[in-house]
């Protein structure tokens, strides 16, 4: 339990109300009980600020007037909402040390408020920054180092020499780097590139479920500062991203492919190899990138959904083009 | 072994031939043996009635007459076959009780009935009920619930306070209850936004290899009870489906989407966030969803594979529809 | 520490300069340092020979005379690469026999040259071949065969039955064997079909990172011999791929689609079920396949990136095409 004011510190606002009142969690509007703490971020949820239950809203201030109980006033509410709602729900550690059932190489190095959970398994070379909480089912393979602080919830394989920087989260199933699809055809036969590079993730860089990290080539792949990643996205070998970028679910980035700083990348999207994406790039979700982008903007491909009889309809259109075309050059020629 | 009345007892059918007729097993009606059963459902293959060498067949009573052994005559022979499929390999438990490398917390609720396989790590105030069977490998973190005769095959993590309803099926890799995406950009820097809502899984849902299902932002995600869910799916925070909706593999759908019931949605279909499809929906193969679908129907999008040298040409065609729609317009003008 | 004529005479090439000349490692030209070998394949990069620090670089006739330093001439110098990566890092097994931790039924057979990883579960019936390794955390269950040589690296499961090849490489996260997506609409509720079959990896068979690849319903999936499969791929029941095909990232093959030899699959491309597609053929990325291909050659489908604004224009002039078509005809008549 906080008190309003308490929060109304931690996230640099200013109560509307009684300071001491004490709220004990977040909720929506339509279903907050009066021990609880809202938000109004998109003002088209106005209405619900009359029925709400909740005992307190963080709003900003033009919306304050129509708060019923209590409010904490803030010039971004959805900012001021995920720093209460980190205030409330801390991140909690019940575990402490290694627990009996890992299996630890002798070789590794564990700094002793690291947490290790149940059946992690870690290798020869390992280091352990302080602070760091290895979940429960995480393989860590020889010579990965995780810096402080740094979390892996469960299940998560880190393979040889991965580096995970400071504060980065990573979620369930994720595997970082396994070798890059490094082939070459030796008379018709694929032979195997060895993927000698790692894998650097930057501090504070969330990975979400499932997502997969290929080792480099040669050098590293990289994953800047402050990026991040939503579940199941793919990133190939020696592909480069830079600072604070965003990418949403379902995402494939091939090798080699540079992506700039600050750049939102939908879900679904698909990159090609090899290209370079500028700083600021936004792509909306499904696109097909094959060219490289320049210049900061949103861009965008791909043809929403309609229904089948008209979808049929317009594909035979679309492979009549060419033919069409040639009924309008006729046409502009008789015309002459 | 079965006898063939048994099998048509189970399966609402009629036996055509000798009702004590010993079956082993399934089988295609190409590569059957004479102790096994095979069905047909698509009469495009109703030639190989009669060069099978099936001991018996499935089959509807207007492709009796053309069976050469023993017959099961039914009204829809796939749903009968895969009833005598099931009464034939049944689902196979060997293991009882609690491996013994198994870790679990001390406040755990085990029934006794449960089988917990090897390596498993099982946190505090996880409810497990009777019958349930939780696979090598499985992690579930604190407070969740899986109800009566689910079955967690291997691999799987469960994060905190996910519910998982009675008879689930859920495949390796699955992870469910992983932070939905949620982050919030203050000046520059991108924070996170605790995600503190959990997942619902219905009754009878299954859930194949590596599919994701994020855990709510503030209120849970929630499956609806039949629903089947295919391999690599990804489900954002919030997504609510109804019941018995079917989604294939690859599919990806976006946050606080709302899928309604008896949906069939086809592979790597890919959905935006915020959305609401009605029920009764049905999206063909590779289509992109990017508003709300209010009435029951198929639809689709995408452009299927041509030839690349046709498709360069086709896809700048596509960017000069702008110039085709002027130049007809400008004939249009000149024909007045 | 290799010479430059050992590795010559590994890569089938001809040293230019000192065949004395140690090498320590692979690095890329542009940061090579002296005892380092580095290649040069692809002739834009020819600049980058003269400011090269590499010791050595392995190059084709006609660019030899621009090397700097020591030299290996070869015909196709990433073959070459390929090959001399391989000799300077080869696959390091330092654990020995079968881990304390592992649990491993009794009616499991381990050849004694096996190595067997920390918390590896291994069911009855299981048959471990020669030389073969299983990292840490995976899971094989009942009657999984895994011939010489092949490597699991971590965290990965294969469901009862599967059959891996002779140096196969499989990389964690994989799940091999879960239940295709069988399911039988019995008057609104879907019911289970029974996965019967289960998969047959060939040898020499690479499978990415989260890759998925289902059981048969009644007969066996197939990958064939010398397959190379990238990261989080779906492969639906069924799915029969023939010899030496490539298949990159996020590519989903649906239920009972045969796939040719020899084939190259791009990137998330999508492939419907029941489909035949010929020997030979390629496939560029994310290209939507819902036809049998019977040709070998290059097909491709969708539409690239453009600017959003440009994009929301074009795909109104798209739904617009048979207006425009109306239009035309118009046109044509009264130009009669």
């Amino acid at each position: 339990m906080w008190t309003l004011g308490e929060i109304a510190k931690h996230v640099s606002g200013v109560v509307q109300g009684d300071e001491l009142f004490q709220v004990a969690k977040v909720a929506t509007l339509q279903n907050a009980d009066s021990d609880q703490i809202s938000f109004l971020s998109n003002k088209k949820y106005k209405k619900y600020l009359a029925e709400s239950g909740a005992g307190a809203v963080i709003v900003s201030s033009d919306m304050a007037p129509f708060v019923v109980n209590h409010a904490i006033v803030v010039d971004d509410p959805y900012i001021a909402y995920a720093k209460a709602a980190s205030l409330l729900n801390p991140t909690e550690i019940k575990q402490v040390g290694v627990h009996s059932s890992a299996v630890i190489d002798s070789n590794a190095e564990i700094h002793k408020t690291a947490v290790i959970g149940a059946n992690v398994v870690i290798g020869s070379g390992v280091k352990i920054a302080k602070h760091v909480v290895i979940g429960a089912g995480c393989v860590l393979l020889d010579n990965v180092t995780v810096k402080d602080s740094a979390r892996l919830t469960a299940n998560i394989t880190l393979c040889s020499g991965v580096k995970v920087g400071k504060r980065a989260l990573i979620h369930p199933g994720c595997v970082i780097g396994a070798d890059g699809f490094g082939i070459a055809n030796d008379k018709g036969k694929w032979i195997k590139v060895p993927q000698v590079g790692s894998v650097q993730i930057g501090d504070d860089v969330e990975i979400g479920a499932n997502t997969t990290i290929d080792r480099g080539a040669i050098e590293d792949t990289v994953i800047g500062n402050g990026c991040k990643l939503d579940n199941q996205i793919q990133i190939a070998h020696n592909v480069i991203i830079g600072e604070n970028t965003v990418i949403a679910g379902c995402v494939g980035i091939a090798g080699s492919t540079q992506i700039g700083s600050n750049c939102v990348i939908g879900g679904a999207v698909a990159i090609s190899g090899h290209l370079s994406i500028s700083d600021g790039v936004q792509l909306t979700g499904m696109t097909m990138v094959t060219k490289s982008i320049s210049s900061p903007g949103v861009y965008s491909s791909g043809i929403p959904a309609e229904p089948t009889q008209q979808w049929h309809k317009n594909v035979i259109r679309y492979r009549q083009m060419d033919k069409l075309v040639e009924r309008v050059k006729q046409l502009e020629k008789s015309n002459k």
